[in-house]
């Protein structure tokens, strides 16, 4: 991509968001199913959970509101959608199957919001949007997979409800590598600061000293 | 990308959308400052539009609903956001600015619907999705640019609206040709059926015959 | 409110929405816990009940497709929202509480999809709307309650969202009788047509003969 | 409705949403053409216009966030829909037409957002929810007209959205007095705090000195 990056930085693209007041935390489709080549996962996925563990803890100890997401469906298939037309092994992720339960280093809490989905948005056609807006959050800190699909997805829906997507650089994974870099990319370009977790909270706390 | 396609395959992404019943034609941001490398243009943007021409003269003639989507803001910047604090280039696309225009091969008629939208997705905070669903379309055929940003939040947005979106690869531009071919493969493999207009003509025709 | 009716003529309002090609049934939170007047229930809700199971029946025989709606939250109130901070008595319809349990006579069937809800809305942060768009759905035949909270405020949402709504006088109920008709007329000036199921299933038969 | 309100007490509904932290003041549809009881006016608007100057005036002095929301069609008709099909005068107010200008003594300030809608409420297919978000809005003090109509549309979308509605009483009219009494009571049961804006204002401020 390195090609072309002198006509973005001509035309203007890729400001930086700054700082947020109120981050919450959204950790989107870290489930057995997607840290399971066999079935969706692959690539750096697995390295991206390891990497969420201490990204869980820290957002805990701050107090900030956390978002748990997943990809369930119902058990007789009668909410596919479009989504599931592209991708039809998706709706094995069931309400009680294992594929859909979230990786065991990565519990909600009681109090943390589950979120369950059907499309790659966390906030469409879900709960999650008011969920944040009652709590005055206007930045979230993104962890999950895939970047190319639920993250991407996410992230653009973010951005369009008004609040400043952080993409956690080391916290989000796919299956495909390439896919990764391109989609890391393109968010940071125009929807999104992409960071390390170390990087955004020492800017995070500057400003809460300021 | 072909280095990930056999792990696509294998965990079942990529399958076939089918051909709609009732296609509606959306052309995304091909207005004068997209055609201008100097503005917000450049790639293979300005073949994309000349190969758009006759897409639009063939929907006409098939009568299927055609909208023409323009990004505009206001002239005091009230309605800036979080996308335009990442590209605040795009502040200057105001309703009687020569850059927002379309461009004049690709004129609305009396009876097409021009929308106005301020973020990527010609579906986020617009009218667009209940004009579709009011005319009981189910695929949009989705012309404009570019394809790593408008392009793939509208494609997403209406899979996630339910209707089934085919992006023509001919009429679809990018200031960068490693954005646009990435875009393609992401969009293919999980959200669109990536097609040349002539096929995806003959199998609407086709069908409509059975 | 007939003292008002002759302003409403003069200027227009309560036109009809005519007859739709391809109608779907909502039925919302027809639940036990408001069924039952010492939870949510009262006035005229049981039979609107009642009256709902020939209609359900005749819409399994013409194959339209059937949406149950519920009202559901979780069991730590994780998922509390402005409404139910009006009226905190709804967060006791958890999962597996009695209380949002479909009434025995109005069971879902296989391929029926079921849609949980924690707003007064149907369609709001919810897969319904794109679920009907799929199904290329152009008018929803609405029973339920209450005609003053989740009715009212689902047929606003259906008319947003593109979709003609029919709301069904004899199967919509309200625990106040006032706020019923005071509801079905707002309704019936602005974004519905209320109609009885028999005249709604004889005009639709007769434009399908047409 | 006096008759069912121990009801509604005994069930639970009709519970205080407090204080807001952060307000928007949202004021929708007092355009010439709702002023005017040739056209779409009557009742108790004209009040309500001359009562909301002096709380557009405060806002103004207490920084709020300020948004003025209009109801406009395309010249051609294009973008008519299920509500215009209710009420087909509407489509007479385009953009240019004296009856979609704001009334005179309510006009916007350069940094005051102008929303225009097509449909009842001010935040459907709109750029508003994102624009309050953005501004970590969360209670929205709503004037306009009418109560029955898109006062009570907005009021509901901006609770399904996540924000507190304060309906100011004084400020919102009717052509119906009869509506307008119904849909406060509805409101104020469910979905917002109904209250005058001297009240509203005294609570604001004793809990800001808090």
């Amino acid at each position: 991509m390195h090609q072309d990056i002198q006509t973005y930085r001509r035309q203007g693209f890729g400001q930086s968001l700054g700082v947020p007041d109120a981050p919450a935390l959204v950790i989107v489709d870290f489930m057995n199913g997607f840290s399971d080549p066999a079935f969706a996962g692959g690539g750096n996925i697995n390295e991206a959970i390891t990497q969420t563990v201490p990204v869980l803890a820290e957002a805990r100890r701050m107090g900030w509101p956390i978002a748990h997401v997943r990809t369930v469906y119902a058990e007789d298939g009668s909410d596919g959608n479009v989504f599931t037309t592209k991708v039809p092994t998706l709706l094995q992720l069931t309400e009680n199957s294992a594929l859909s339960a979230f990786v065991p280093v990565l519990q909600p809490r009681a109090g943390e919001v589950v979120i369950r989905k059907t499309y790659p948005s966390a906030l469409h056609e879900t709960p999650l949007q008011s969920w944040l807006t009652r709590r005055r959050v206007d930045g979230l800190v993104v962890a999950g997979c895939t970047t190319s699909g639920c993250i991407r997805a996410s992230v653009l829906d973010a951005m369009h409800a008004g609040f400043r997507p952080y993409v956690i650089r080391e916290c989000v994974g796919d299956r495909s590598l390439a896919a990764h870099e391109a989609n890391l990319f393109d968010m940071d370009q125009k929807c999104a600061d992409v960071v390390a977790f170390d990087e955004f909270l020492r800017r995070f706390q500057e400003a809460s000293r300021g």
